[in-house]
C-alpha cells in the first residue's frame, strides 16, 4: 500500500479549506490560511505546510484561534499602519495589511505594518517575497513561543524569531528570498531524533543544566541553541523586541503554544517593512543586483539562497504534492461526515 | 617608563581633531569625527577608536577621502532620505542624516536615511543609540571591505558587515544597544594572534582552500567565518544588499581598504532606519520594555547586552583614557611642526 496520496495544489488547497471552515473558519480566513500552508508545502516547508491543519482547526474550533475575526487596520503616521488581527489567523490579517503596505512604502520609499494579536505566520520568507513581487524589498520578523533562553540563561524565553527578506532581482527572475530563524535547528528536527532513537550534534541545543547534549530527550527538557552563540542570542532578543514589545503582543514566554489547545489566543506580534528600492538608490538598485549575481555566477559552489525551495515549489506545480497518507487521513477526519 | 599616556576626553578630541585637520580635513568634518572615535575609545572599542587616526589622516591626505565634503541630503519619498556623503568622512554625513531622520521619523512612524559614497563609520551601534537617545528605535546596517565568502566560496567577497540595533528603556536608564558584526571574531583578533604566535578557534576562519584552521597565517590568506555557518552567511549577503545594493555603493569586494591609501575612495553604503515605537505600538513598547528588563533581572546569569560598553565609558568619563603611547606619538607625529 501506498504510503503517500497525491494531490494537485488545487485539490490540496480545496481540502485544507473545506477542513477549516469546517472548524468554524469564515471562507475569507480559511481560503487564505490554505493558501498559504499550501504555498509552504509546495516549497518543502512541510512543518508550516499541510502538518499545521489539525492544530489549526484544532484553536478554531477551542477559541484559540478567532476563525471569524475581521482584521483591523489604522494609520499611525505617515508610512506606519497597525493592524490588529484581533486573534484571528495571521494570514487573513497579513492581506489586508498588504493592501495598505505596499501603496504607503510605493509612497513614502520605507512603509511599516505592526500586526498585533496575531498567529502563527508560516513561512517568514513568502511573506517577504510577495513584497518582492510587488518591486519591493520586503523585511519580515516574528516573533514565536519561547524555545531558547536569554544569552547566559537557562529557561525557554525566546522563541526561534524567524527573519526573512526578499529583494526584486532584474527581469524576470524571481526574488532573491532569506529566510531563516535564529535557533541553530529547528525544535521539529530535535523531535524527530528523539523518534528515532538518534542522537543530535551538541551544538543544537543545551540541556536544564545549559550545558550541550547530544540526547534529544535531555535536549526537549533544555533550550535551543542560537545561531553564533551570544551574537544569535542578541539577535533574536532583538526579534522579540521587535515583533512583541513594538507590537505590544506576547513576548515568547508569554504565548501559549501553537501545537495545543491549552492557554489563550498566542497574541504573537509579526512586523513587515516595505523599501521600495528604485526611490531609495536613485535607480541603481537593479543594476547592482545585476553585479551581484554576475560574482555569484561566477563562483563555483556558490548560490542564491532560496534555490532549493524554488526547484520544491517548480516540482509541486508540475507533479502536485506528496502528501503521507497519515497526514491526508487527520485532514479528511476534519471535514464534516457526508 | 609608562607605556600609557593618560588623556581627559576633551584633550583626545582635541588631539584627534588636530591631527585630522591638520591632514586637511575642514574644521566641522574634523570636528564630527574626532567625536565619534573618542566615543568609540571610550566605550572600549580601541578598534574604532584612536587607532584610526592615522588611517584616516592618511585617507584625507591622499584624497582617498575628501576631508572638505559638503554631504547632500535629498528627500526621495515621504519617509525616506539619499544623503550623498561626497567622499567625504562618514560621522559628518551622518549628522546631517540624523537631523532630517529624525523628525521625519517622528512624523511617519518609520523613516530611513540612505548613504553613498561613504567612508568607515566606525561602531555601529553609536548611530543606533543616537537614534533611541531620541526616543526612537534605531536600526544601522553598512557593508564593509571583503573579508568573508560567499556561502560555499572560497574567495573573500562579503564585508564583515555589521548589524547594530538601539531601543530606548523606560526612565532614566541608557537604551538598550545590540552591535555585532557578522563575523565569528574580527579579523583584528587573528592579525593579534598571528603577531603573539598563538593559534586560532578552528571556527573563526577558513583557508584558501576552504578548510577550518587554527594558523592565523593561512587564516588571513582565507576568509572570516560568518556565524552560524549558512545564516550568517544569508544575514551578511543581505546586509550587502541592504547597504551596497540599495544605497547604489561599492559591495565588499569592489570597495579598497580601509587601511592603506591604495584605490581610490571606499564608496561604502551605509542605512539607518528610525522607528517611533510609541505610535507604532499605540503606547504599549515602553511597558513592555519594562516586562522584559523584569524577566531578564530574575534570572542569574543575564545580562542586557552592551553593558560592558556602558561600564567602559562610565570610567572612562570618570578616569579619562589610558592610551598607549605609542598610538598617542603616532597622533602627534600628524601634528604640523611647532
Amino acid at each position: 500500500m501506498n504510503d503517500s496520496v497525491k494531490l494537485s495544489l488545487a485539490e490540496a488547497e480545496d481540502l485544507a479549506r473545506a477542513a477549516l471552515e469546517a472548524s468554524g473558519a469564515v471562507n475569507g480566513a480559511a481560503r487564505a490560511t490554505a493558501r498559504a500552508l499550501v504555498a509552504a508545502e509546495a516549497d518543502g516547508q512541510a512543518g508550516h505546510g499541510l502538518s499545521r491543519v489539525a492544530s489549526y482547526a484544532l484553536h478554531a474550533r477551542t477559541g484559540k484561534v478567532d476563525g471569524r475575526a475581521s482584521p483591523r487596520v489604522a494609520r499611525t503616521g505617515l508610512a506606519s499602519l497597525r493592524v490588529d488581527a484581533c486573534h484571528g489567523f495571521a494570514y487573513p490579517a497579513i492581506d489586508v495589511a498588504f493592501a495598505g503596505l505596499v501603496p504607503l512604502a510605493r509612497e513614502a520609499g520605507i512603509a511599516i505594518a505592526v500586526l498585533h494579536r496575531s498567529h502563527h505566520f508560516g513561512q517568514a520568507g513568502a511573506h517577504a517575497e510577495r513584497l518582492a513581487d510587488h518591486g519591493l524589498i520586503g523585511i519580515v520578523l516574528g516573533n514565536s513561543p519561547k524555545a531558547m533562553a536569554f544569552w547566559g540563561g537557562r529557561k525557554p524565553m525566546l522563541g526561534t524569531n524567524p527573519l526573512a527578506f526578499a529583494a526584486p532581482l532584474p527581469g524576470t527572475q524571481p526574488p532573491l528570498v532569506i529566510d531563516l530563524a535564529l535557533s541553530v535547528a529547528a525544535r521539529g528536527k530535535i523531535v524527530a531524533a528523539q523518534k528515532a532513537g538518534k542522537s543530535i550534534p551538541a551544538n543544537w541545543a543545551v540541556d536544564a543544566d545549559g550545558n550541550p547534549t547530544t540526547d534529544p530527550t535531555a535536549a526537549l527538557a533544555g533550550t535551543l541553541s542560537p545561531i553564533g552563540g551570544a551574537k544569535g542570542g542578541a539577535l533574536a532578543l532583538m526579534i522579540e523586541i521587535l515583533a512583541a514589545g513594538l507590537s505590544g503582543s506576547s513576548f515568547g514566554w508569554e504565548a501559549s503554544s501553537f501545537f495545543d489547545d491549552r492557554g489563550g489566543p498566542p497574541d504573537m506580534g509579526q512586523v513587515f517593512i516595505a523599501l521600495e528600492p528604485d526611490k531609495l538608490s536613485g535607480g541603481a538598485f537593479l543594476p547592482r543586483m545585476q553585479v551581484l549575481l554576475d560574482a555569484i555566477a561566477a563562483e563555483p559552489g556558490v548560490r542564491l539562497p532560496g534555490m532549493r525551495r524554488l526547484a520544491a515549489r517548480e516540482l509541486a506545480a508540475r507533479e502536485g504534492l506528496s502528501v503521507p497518507r497519515a497526514l491526508h487521513q487527520e485532514i479528511l477526519a476534519l471535514l464534516p461526515k457526508a
